[in-house]
């Protein structure tokens, strides 16, 4: 398989269609716009085993994003897109570099999720970007702004409600967007959706359950990881 | 007379009327939230100067301000009003922090303004905050936001017209509002417009004639600011 692209934690190969890659998981973590790094055996696995499920219960919810099926143990096959450089990111609790931000507490709840848009730039250090940035750099219009706003709060809407019922609150996550490359005006959900882009606390215990066990040193990552999809796998085995 | 407030670069007191207050400006500069302090004899003066005769402009072209009169060398009498804690940003060019953030050099165009808006919080080191954030903290109302953006902007018409009859580029500016104590419905341009809070360039010598004269050790601050100040004057007599 030709690689056309390989990021921190996954590699993107060719198909023998013009509109479709394979994106495999990677064991790889970084942290720190890299400075940290670490290999996890497994996470590449657990990640796109959430991935499916959670792109799959989008999917459901009228979310359209860049699955199109499940292929291996770290590999899936997508719509190819041409990725928006912006992290999207929703918060519903304070946490992380908000919190240096605001100068608040983390886990100070807010009134209601916040969006932000950071340039997914690692030399300049991924800077958070207002919406006039964005459109000066030309990085996106006014309407994709709009729309990717939209479907950030859609995400929130459908995965807060998921998290919950496995008692696990999702204080953030980071999106990624892309325009698939058959139809540029299509705007589709890609990247991933793992503990390696949410925060997820343990909502009895406080546990944190995803990547700032890494960040932060607060213990085995994959321990943590895979408590997050043992409940979803009893959630769906239940429901 | 009773001192209510003193800042980095005013002094604020008290007067016998409940919502009028005297304004003192200060021969004080600071950069890099005050890391870097020096005291200029006579920037006060030339600051109060350019400040009142920006003020009267504005006031002209209906941007409500919060200055009634000027009283002496260093001292205005003007509006009480609560300051929103915002710096809010007009850029016309590339410069300063917008050049790291957006990894473009100094001077660079923008193909329209760009306004941003910083937390006025020297402790958290004046982060730049979006909308959201503003609303989240209660900082200012959606309604207000939308006021402040206008009101920069057409501030910004005004200003960029004025500095190029002048031969200089208004490459970046902050300005502050404040709700009238009076009415506080009433949103009224506050502080100052100077070379202390203007990006000011000659524009045939590409000379910095502003406050980033202190910030780099780029030559006598008064030099600068005197510069500016007679265009100023002579502007004003010609016409």
């Amino acid at each position: 398989m030709k690689l056309l692209y390989e990021g921190k934690a996954k590699k993107i190969y060719q198909t023998d269609h013009p509109h479709q890659v394979i994106i495999e998981f990677k064991d790889d973590a970084t942290a720190f716009n890299g400075e940290k790094f670490a290999r996890f055996e497994g996470k590449g696995k657990l990640n796109k085993k959430m991935t499916v499920g959670l792109f799959k219960l989008l999917e459901k919810e009228g979310i359209k994003n860049h699955l199109i099926q499940d292929l291996d143990d770290t590999k899936i096959l997508a719509h190819r897109v041409e990725i928006i450089p912006l992290e999207v990111v929703v918060r519903n609790w304070v946490a992380g570099s908000l919190s240096q931000r605001l100068g608040q507490p983390e886990g100070a709840p807010l009134s209601y999720p916040l969006v932000e848009f950071y340039y997914k730039k690692d030399d300049l250090g991924d800077p958070m970007l207002n919406n006039e940035h964005i459109m000066s750099l030309g990085i996106a219009s006014h309407e994709e702004l709009l729309r990717l706003r939209e479907l950030a709060i859609r995400v929130n809407f459908v995965l807060i409600d998921f998290f919950a019922r496995l008692d696990i609150r999702l204080v953030d996550f980071k999106l990624e967007f892309g325009r698939a490359t058959m139809n540029p005006t299509q705007i589709l959900l890609a990247d991933e959706i793992s503990p390696d882009t949410c925060r997820l606390w343990d909502m009895n215990t406080g546990e944190k359950l995803d990547k700032d066990r890494f960040r932060r040193d607060l213990g085995d990552l994959l321990e943590g990881y895979q408590k997050v999809l043992e409940r979803m796998e009893n959630a769906v085995t239940i429901g």
